[in-house]
């Protein structure tokens, strides 16, 4: 594995028949669609993959899984993150086994834990892991808040960067700022729109949901800002706004930005668009909106390639 | 068991040796304490219980040797809240076989859920379960407030209760409320600082932290309650607020008031006081403040006696 | 005046003609009906005032007109709360020259402040007033919540007393412990729901805005809850609940008890129920509803007296 | 008056000598120092300039001397945010005798207003101004976001365009996004760290406090964002990075970045560095720390220049 993660690393949806069952025909078109659509990285079991709705046994088949089906083309991250501290180190073991190459650890999410035990939590954590990690920021679903201190605590313990999805800017500023001086320490936003921002200021990637439909769209972005091409950021962030404005606003729920995404894998054909419970499934009529969504994106990528 | 559920129902704290062990001997006295102490009804792996924090299979363990030494003598309630709806109807079944009467499900606390959201995860659900349930609400850790709407619906899909934990006392006011004429339909409270309000407007019982170490202080409570005694009403009230002062007040993290039973029922030498992570446990200086805390409620305690 | 205040003190109203014109014959029938309705004081100028929405000499002509009015009878206190420190001392000699007994003080509410800050704030105020003060908790308006300490230290510095309508009863009954020694010191709930409570763990009164327009309904259940007339206070109890659920809850922003105690103050004949920006004035549709409320409230007092 | 409004907008700090009394000497100092730094505008009365905590008549004194000082070269902004709507438009009146050009209107910020709440404001606000005026959304402050439909319906009445200081990247770009075919309209961003953010995304400018001290480095930035200098955006940033964590992170108060900049002025010689209630001075030691961080600033500043 290359160092530091860097790149688009899709926060990979799990394409499911039930809260069950795997969509395992959908998980290989979706895996295939994204490792020859260029990411540079996956991102297994995250909030988007609705790690916490599935059962333990469905999330290591996911694992294995997609790890068999990218067969170390690029790194495989999967989530660990849990309430009970001895099924984070269990899964570890078992993503291990399956084959990812690094855990993603977000705080315990369920007791409300201040830095000082989220510090302690993470060294007895680190210690047991068999596997380097990644930290997960997310308040919005963790209710803690990283501090930049506690980030840099993880760092000491070995942590290879951050992932945050605060949509906090000038936190996330605050960490690239933290931590320029630590080559190794990747820091990557999980706020699809900073991309370019992220990139241009000294961060290293973004976990873009929206590269689960257009894995390309990203990583021309992602390079776009490597290069400095002022005029190709600007058409490409126009489809990221149009994503955001039609996927991701559909329905009327705060998590809609999962039930979109994998309604519009489904409309793509790509597989399945059951979402677990307690999330609700679309409807008909908000299939057809999401298909003229679709059509529509499709019609402006074409326009900027050619 | 009888209907409607009332009284005084501890929220047990599960007794561990390390986040995987459980302190059998301490689960046995700290039963046997609460039963001879006259409390009206268990729940087991409550937030107090520290359920998320334990695997699933500690959790069965927990239930079963809790309903072996129960006995049948007074109903025992266990906590299936999860992330994973699976899961949830997997504890059910394995919590009836254990020998639990009834369970207790508060919405799923990673991914944030809308009021109708929650209404379709609560008729999926009852539609499964093998027993009867109660709601839970604690927005402070599950991040969602069940309207009272959603409170309800419950009741029609079959609730035999609420539990509330919000702290809002116009909240809990409004389910006595809109509840009064439904029997069979309890209001719990889950802040034991509210018993004599909760009695007087019309609820049924407390779930009350504070009886795991001093069950008859709160049953005591609750039958001056019920007969208007507030002579008594005011002098138990009084140790329950000092309760509050000292052994909840004790250590400087939000979840204090766990760290701080578990730490009382050490020193009380019912069992061993070890938190599961993410908690911290106490260190000795702690402990030893502790030790003063429990004689002077002790003491006061005796006084009331005589 | 007799100390310590206690009893039912309206936060009265603001008859108004327009957001710059008092309603005088309205103000005149509002004073004369609270007097003789037995309330123990009137708080002129608070949240429920409209006190923010008036320019500083409207307000001046509001207190001086209320005291001629009340001509002593019994103790006026005034909202001097204001973001500029200097035009809270203003009001304040201002306030004492018309008439006023005492002034109401609450945290400036534009710039967020600490602890600190407030205690700092407090002891420079409380050395230029010309008149006693009380605290006064209102964080969903002032963005601060008075902590413990700081009622403490205002105390220190001479306040009489405290109004609290954080709405938290847990937070109540820790001041009411808190001060339960200092007998000149009064904790007042500004939540009309908890006027039984309060008074029965020992607070000493209640700013209830129902008082409006049904005194009597007020001073009785203060009165019941002085004698612990249990049945009278279940009575009275549903009568205040009942005017949550209507009067209160009449529109959908978030201060239609503003806008509904004027309502039903002009529904009842007693004043004008002009409300100034920011709230909007009720349409001809509502004012119908309340008229039907007004009717079944006055109709539910009816029967009790009988 | 150029239209739209755009650049580097510094929301003017007041300088004082007692909460009721202007630093007329640091005023003339300061303005002047703000025209040669090649400012693009003034905003006087903001939040920085605590507005909120002056008297109607120092706020008068200061727009009108500022005014004076100007001369034209410049268009004047100011405040009228006011919890009462007639003291707003008294305001606008002053201000425009005194010579703004342009007022700046926030919502109502004791009582929570609702969106359409704000809408019939701002329709009957608009109706009465003396002068046009643009949005500030500062909910931090005010409590109140405005959302992109209430500011559309500004635009409607009128609006020049709207500051945004909510720290809310995404809600800023979404504005930029639904006025970008509106080039009369303005999106002003009130977060000093999103400058190129802003002005490469297609938004006008900035209201950067920073630039109370340090004019010329910020219109340096602007002009670098507006060509796309990528080189000269990187080592400038460095600089304002700097000063968050030096000059707003000094003392442990919310609003210390008001604090901090006048304590820097003071630093600088350029005006007094007294805060008024309920702010705190700062105390000797941290001016010394004040001193050592506008040194460093000041060497990195000429570095660049060489």
């Amino acid at each position: 594995m290359k160092m530091p993660l860097r790149g688009i690393i899709p926060p990979v949806i799990t394409p499911l028949l039930s809260d069950s069952e795997i969509d395992m025909e959908g998980l290989y078109n979706l895996i295939r669609h994204l490792v020859s659509g260029g990411v540079h990285g996956l991102f297994l079991l995250g909030t988007t993959g609705e790690a916490t709705s599935l059962q333990y046994k469905t999330r290591e088949n996911v694992v294995k899984r997609s790890c068999d089906l990218v067969a170390g083309k690029i790194p495989v991250m999967a989530g660990i993150t849990d309430t009970s501290f001895e099924s984070s180190v269990e899964m570890a073991y078992c993503y291990k086994e399956a084959g990812a190459d690094v855990v993603v650890v977000a705080p315990p999410y369920y007791i409300p834990v201040s830095q000082p035990e989220m510090i302690k939590y993470l060294e007895d954590l680190s210690a047991k892991l068999p596997l380097p990690f990644i930290l997960y920021n997310i308040p919005g679903y963790t209710k803690h808040h990283l501090s930049v201190e506690t980030v840099n605590r993880a760092r000491e313990l070995g942590a290879l960067g951050i992932k945050d999805s605060s949509g906090d800017m000038l936190y996330l500023y605050s960490l690239i700022e933290k931590f320029k001086n630590f080559p190794g320490f990747s820091v990557i936003t999980g706020t699809e729109m900073f991309i370019p921002e992220t990139i241009i200021r000294g961060g290293h990637g973004a976990v873009a949901g929206g590269a689960n439909m257009f894995p390309r769209l990203f990583t021309d972005l992602y390079e776009a800002s490597i290069t400095g091409d002022f005029e190709k950021i600007k058409q490409l962030q126009q489809i990221v706004i149009k994503i955001y404005c039609t996927v991701y606003n559909l329905g009327e729920y705060n998590s809609r930005f999962i039930t979109g995404t994998k309604c519009a894998l489904s409309v793509m054909g790509i597989c399945n668009g059951y979402v677990a419970h307690p999330l609700s499934n679309f409807q008909e009529e908000d299939k057809r909106k999401m298909e003229k969504y679709i059509q529509e994106i499709e019609e402006s990528l074409m326009q900027i390639k050619s």
